[in-house]
């Protein structure tokens, strides 16, 4: 069941004042991670709060308490809830977005001022902080609700409603609040939820819709080698100590080789090999090399063979090297043996790994390479951080419904897509909530995100909008 | 013949006037590397100057020209020469010192202001910025010129002075300046000069004097791996592109073992080893493990041999790694793929080493390894400066007069020792004017000179001024 014509035709007759309403939140520079817009934030959570109130959705506020940043006490930003629909024999969809944004500056290498919403008539693109990262998503489901309020038409499902503006700084809050909201079952904000349904990543290129169903999961490791009480001058004592960096750099060496094979035993061991038949998904995918070179500006691509790069990416855990903590890392030539240094790494899991898995693996491993060494230096092995892999069944009706909705609208079948890095709420709402959840892209490849002249276009606003809403009809249409 | 009693008895007689004027000359802070504090480096010349004339010391003041520093011009430290006696039956010995110091804050850790000069009665230490390094070495000359005015004694030897303001920011100016002066032959400043004498490094213990007549080159390196045309996320792109940091850190790892043997062929083997006779002088040098422990702060010695711990700093070359440029290197964990990262390390030379036959040998090495990396990035290998070894002749009669003089002042044999690093001008010297140069540390190794809480111990302080003292003396008897 495509969305009534009437609806589509609404968003394209309103397409102007859409990119004016966008134009007003991009203008609220909202960026979560500088102290000295905090206020932005809590302004963009309060104008996201009263648009959603004056679209007939009842809403609230909800308080995370307080958060050291920068060393100065701040209050987080509130989380906004909605909902609108309680028939019970409609399906209930969990919506998800962030209000805030990454930071920009002008000197950053903008060629417009960042949060000044541009209008580029020539390319159709509408460039901004936030244009794509998330805002434009965001009130592309404020443009359904609008259609379906001012045509007077009912709302295919019941929606939930779960924005959030820390996204950008850790999501600070966001992991407790959705478990225990979960926990109140019917009588929480997200009681009876049936399928989330999240506008937050990107096409793979910038010519073919896609649905994602799988993100990698990362653990986080820090390898420390420590030696002498302070740092010595080479001259004095080169050849006459054990450096830390000779030890470090070695240990570095040797867990991942130049094609991306992971060299820890046991890490790539846990992933099973494509069979052929999974190798033609990817086959299929409309993704170049050429592709790829273009999006990191080089021609480096670890194979010449496109399924390869595109599972390296999305189906296989890599491992890379990040840099090294305590070293000596200015321009020019300072000839320090530095005290004790720390190599950073991380690993991207996919299913069946999990943090825990891999972790003791790269401690074993590191602690005997480390022995063959004979170094009188000190080793210690962390784990910073870490997050487990996502992948979702994409036959579940909540991707068909994605999958008929991207062929209303853009008439081609959408590309079924992995990411290669981690949004860590998706995993929050698919293990409390226990649902399917659907990554539902509006932005194309390219738009930058976190880069200077971020940018979505404009037609990539107006259809997408009108996906969005094409969604919950076909959401609305499942009969199982 | 050792110098007059009288001589030594005055510079114990004036012992406190000495250290008085010590500590004026501490007061002034002349930091070279710090474009505020270029005034007090000029005031700090000036203050020089004038007590060399009345000393007796005809001198001048040699504008250096400019230089650009932190983004400022700024007008170079004077050198500041100096004669004494003309008498063409004496030998003419050339005085270098440096009269700038390294940059100290009491927030660096000192327990005392570094630019007060501190008498500590119990420790018998002379704590204060430059203590050491190098304005007591220069005020013991002073010291000695003092003695002979006021006794009426005459010198025995003709002397030069050659003191610079630039030492610890590159000694800008100053090898042009030596060469060009050199070049004037007899008329110049140098004309005449039979041999040279630096008094600005320390004994290796902190218990034995020693004479100093080898210091290692160095040839510094940059090696550059570059890939995507900016930095990447390695969610995005992990396993999917050619990373920089992984082939940089092989190519690092394949430069030096953990026991310090430098991996790139040819290098270590251009140093023959060392004979069972000369070993036994490394055996003889008062030294232990347990110093270079005490020194460094951890039990990390390569060995526990001590002859091989002295050899490898002193007569054979080593390899540094000392950092990355362009990786990440804060605190916390960044999933960064860096774009460009650029190794720095360095290789310590000893004859026959010298830098121009080391380079190719290290870039040929690189580039071969790089190549069995087959990755499609790009490596540039740089040579960032390089600087030759020196050694001395210490039969040379300007060595035996220091070894006499250590004799008769300290009533025992100095330790012939060679250092790790490197004194540049002492190669300057030895090359323009083509005479021995002396290396007679008045310091020991425990003074701390580029650290907090610089010292130099009282009792080196007077001892010192005499064994200065005692070597002119020394020469003047010297009959070849
Ligand atoms: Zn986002
Ligand atoms: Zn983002
Ligand atoms: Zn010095
Ligand atoms: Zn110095």
């Amino acid at each position: 069941m495509p969305a009534p014509e009437k609806f589509t035709s609404f968003i394209d007759e309103n397409a102007d004042s859409f990119i004016q309403r966008l134009k007003e939140a991009v203008a609220i520079p909202s960026v979560s991670g500088d102290p000295k817009h905090r206020p932005d934030v809590f302004k963009m959570g309060s104008w996201l709060q009263s648009q959603l109130e004056s679209l007939g959705v009842h809403t609230k506020s909800v308080d995370l308490g307080k958060h050291i940043m920068d060393g100065q006490e701040l209050q987080l930003p509130q989380a906004i809830f909605g909902r609108i629909g309680d028939d019970p024999k409609k399906k209930t969809i969990l919506i998800y977005g962030h209000y805030d944004v990454q930071p920009a500056n002008k000197s950053d290498g903008w060629d417009t001022e960042p949060f000044t919403l541009i209008v580029d008539n020539d390319t159709g693109r509408l460039i901004g902080r936030g244009s794509t990262d998330d805002k434009g998503p965001i009130l592309g489901w404020l443009n359904v609700l609008q259609a379906h309020k001012d045509l007077g038409l009912e709302l295919p499902v019941n929606l939930r409603f779960c924005f959030e503006g820390m996204e950008e700084s850790g999501s600070e809050g966001l992991d407790e609040l959705i478990s225990s909201e979960a926990a109140k079952g019917k009588a929480g904000w997200f009681g009876g939820v049936d399928a989330v349904c999240i506008s937050d990543n990107y096409w793979l290129n910038t010519r073919t819709p896609c649905l994602t169903y799988g993100l990698r999961g990362l653990a986080y490791f820090k390898v420390t080698v420590s030696g002498p009480a302070r740092d010595l001058h080479s001259g004095a004592f080169g050849r006459a100590v054990h450096e830390p960096m000779t030890d470090l750099v070695i240990l570095m060496s040797k867990l991942v080789a130049p094609d991306g094979k992971i060299l820890v035993p046991g890490v790539d061991e846990m992933v099973s090999a494509a069979s052929e038949e999974e190798r033609k998904i990817y086959d299929k995918l409309d993704y170049s090399i050429k592709d790829i070179e273009e999006s990191v500006g080089a021609p480096i691509a670890l194979s010449s063979d496109k399924a390869a790069v595109l599972m390296g990416r999305m189906r296989y855990p890599s491992l890379s090297l990040h840099g090294i903590e305590g070293a000596f890392y200015g321009a020019g030539a300072k000839t320090v043996i530095p005290a004790s240094v720390a190599g950073k790494f991380s690993i991207r899991l996919v299913p069946p790994q999990t943090p825990e898995a891999v972790e003791p693996l790269v401690e074993t491993y590191l602690l005997s390479e480390f022995k063959k060494l004979n170094s009188k230096n000190k080793l210690k092995v962390e784990n910073l951080h870490g997050g487990k892999p996502w992948v979702a069944d994409y036959k579940h009706w909540n991707y068909q419904a994605g999958i008929k909705a991207t062929e209303a609208v853009y008439k081609r079948t959408p590309d079924l897509t992995r990411e290669g890095g981690s949004i860590p709420v998706t995993l929050t709402f698919a293990e409390s909530l226990g649902v399917n959840v659907l990554l539902l892209p509006m932005g194309r490849g390219d738009d930058g995100a976190h880069s200077t002249n971020e940018k979505l276009d404009r037609s990539n606003f107006i259809e997408g909008s009108k996906l969005l809403g094409t969604y919950l009809y076909e959401v609305g249409a499942i009969t199982a």
